[in-house]
């Protein structure tokens, strides 16, 4: 297998203005693997408790996701409520029960170590770090976080971050992370802290690239200019003085696919991860023309994703559609 | 002369977390002029008092914009005083003295009644009613508005709206306009009410186009899918039933520069207008494609106007500058 994510695999329940919908599949893994499974058959490292069914388990294997990393643990899955505002940009937490997740130590099999692209989903720092020291194989790497991990486990969070090939962030957690409101300079400072890398990635393997989740407005990818620039930053101690460093970023701007009907933005940011990551494991190249069309392919999951009640519109996409949506992208940004 | 436009002219004082600035040339027609002259050679017709000097004209002069319309009242000429926040998304009018402006009645001359394009920038929809009924020669008008007249002369905006061939506004006033808050319901409620046309422009010429402007995230330009497709938005009485209309809408896409330094956002939308009439004026050609080149002659200059407090930037750019910004955002957003 080329693909892994570890992440949660959860039951939702979702309230929005349009519609509602109880205990739904959902979590990190979970729109991770189905958005992935487009390009790739990704294999998940999770955890459920014994009220996960055979029906729910259908569901990933319908899409031929390796599920073989899916534990299962006494007690009840990780279950999560949410009610959106009318825009759908706000949504109120209505309970969070992490039951089995409260104890998730992931374990990689030989099988898993393998991987060479390698998503470690919104987890703690410590988790995200206990798996890349088992993940032997892993040669491209990609991070997701929250504000919760960025104000409560700064340390582990800086550490894991150096180990990462692209950190996948909303605008807000990049300013929060950067403590700085202008995102290319919150970039800068954040590739600062990215950088060195203590365990240099094979040539060509070693860029540090940045992706802004921006919502609807869709999203900023930025990564140092050049390879050969990345010394620049200077050590981790440099990181706050990085500002003074005058390079240009390279950057690639991709809007949201514009929908007439948004129905439900969960699992969005996820789907996204998994189309990018799908993308790349499927075509096996990290260059920044290809991290492009990485985005592209993440942008058009995550579009899909919105247009139906939690992970429904993700179970049975034909590739038609997704290569429609793909060639729309273009129209829509190229000039 | 080919562009026209018509606006405000005005003395600004502008206070911003980096900087202020007191009674500097300002004003709708001023941003506009100048973006405009780094592509061809633009008219205004505007008012001013007897405050504005020999030296305020110079800037006119010297990047040559015909200011033969450039009416002289007794009394002072406008003049506003802003505030922003921040991070310069919000700002709060300290003052705004309407002085001259208050009895602006726009006369345009034969010469300017020729221009075939024509930006009407934000004045009420009754002056600009009055101006495209002088207008004989106008075949591509453009029209900025604001809450303000969307709130306080709908029926006037309604009129004018049907008889110009591209809005450009903000997202909120869009949504408001259209009394909808997703972006793609409003703009096809929004191109119901501009059509039909009563005096229908020549063949290929009679395209309806909406430029939704989102601050720094860029525009969404939009038109119906075709321009055959126009007639079936119907009677303007059916305005409000469009949304049950089933077609596509034609939609392009540019982010907003990114910069690493906002010093100040006044005339940012201005400068975008005069940008993209300029760039029109100069290719003499409306097409879908070279308006979606126009957006990005349009964005570039506006990225530069907030690069330096109120016009300062707009004063002397050399057009190997402008050439390279426009290369960029293709590296910004081609995949």
């Amino acid at each position: 297998m080329s693909l892994l994510t570890v992440g949660s695999v959860a039951f939702d329940s979702i309230k929005t203005p349009f519609g509602k919908i109880n205990k739904t599949l959902g979590g990190s893994a979970s729109y991770f693997s189905l958005a992935a499974s487009y390009f790739t058959k990704p294999a998940m490292v999770a955890v459920v408790g014994d009220d996960f069914s055979k029906t729910d388990e259908k569901i990933f294997a319908n899409r031929k996701i390796n599920t073989n990393g899916l534990q299962k643990a006494k007690g009840k899955t990780f279950a999560w409520g949410g009610e959106y505002s009318f825009d759908l940009n706000s949504r109120k937490t209505l309970f969070t029960h992490l039951n089995v997740f409260q104890n998730f130590r992931p374990r990689l099999s030989s099988e898993h170590q393998k991987s060479k692209y390698l998503f470690l989903g919104n987890i703690h720092p410590t988790l995200q770090l206990d798996v890349l020291r088992q993940a032997k194989g892993a040669k491209f790497v990609g991070l997701d976080t929250m504000n919760y991990w960025i104000e409560n486990a700064p340390k582990q969070l800086a550490k894991v971050l150096k180990l990462v090939n692209i950190l996948i962030i909303n605008d807000s957690e990049a300013r929060e992370l950067a403590k700085e409101h202008n995102l290319m300079k919150a970039a800068k400072k954040i590739f600062a802290a990215m950088n060195p890398h203590p365990d240099p990635l094979p040539e060509g393997e070693g860029v540090k690239t940045l992706v802004i989740k921006r919502g609807e407005y869709g999203l900023l990818m930025l990564s140092p200019a050049s390879e050969r620039s990345v010394p620049i930053y200077g050590r981790p101690k440099d990181a706050d003085k990085s500002a003074r460093y005058k390079y240009a970023l390279r950057t690639f701007h991709l809007p949201g696919y514009p929908l007439e009907d948004v129905l439900d933005p969960t699992g969005a940011g996820d789907s996204f991860a998994g189309g990018f990551f799908g993308y790349l494991a499927k075509t096996n190249d990290a260059s920044w023309a290809n991290l492009k069309k990485a985005c592209v392919a993440g942008s058009a999951m995550a579009s899909f994703c919105v247009e139906k009640l939690g992970v429904a519109k993700l179970l049975n996409l034909k590739a038609a559609h997704i290569n429609q949506r793909l060639k729309e992208f273009k129209k829509l940004t190229h000039f």
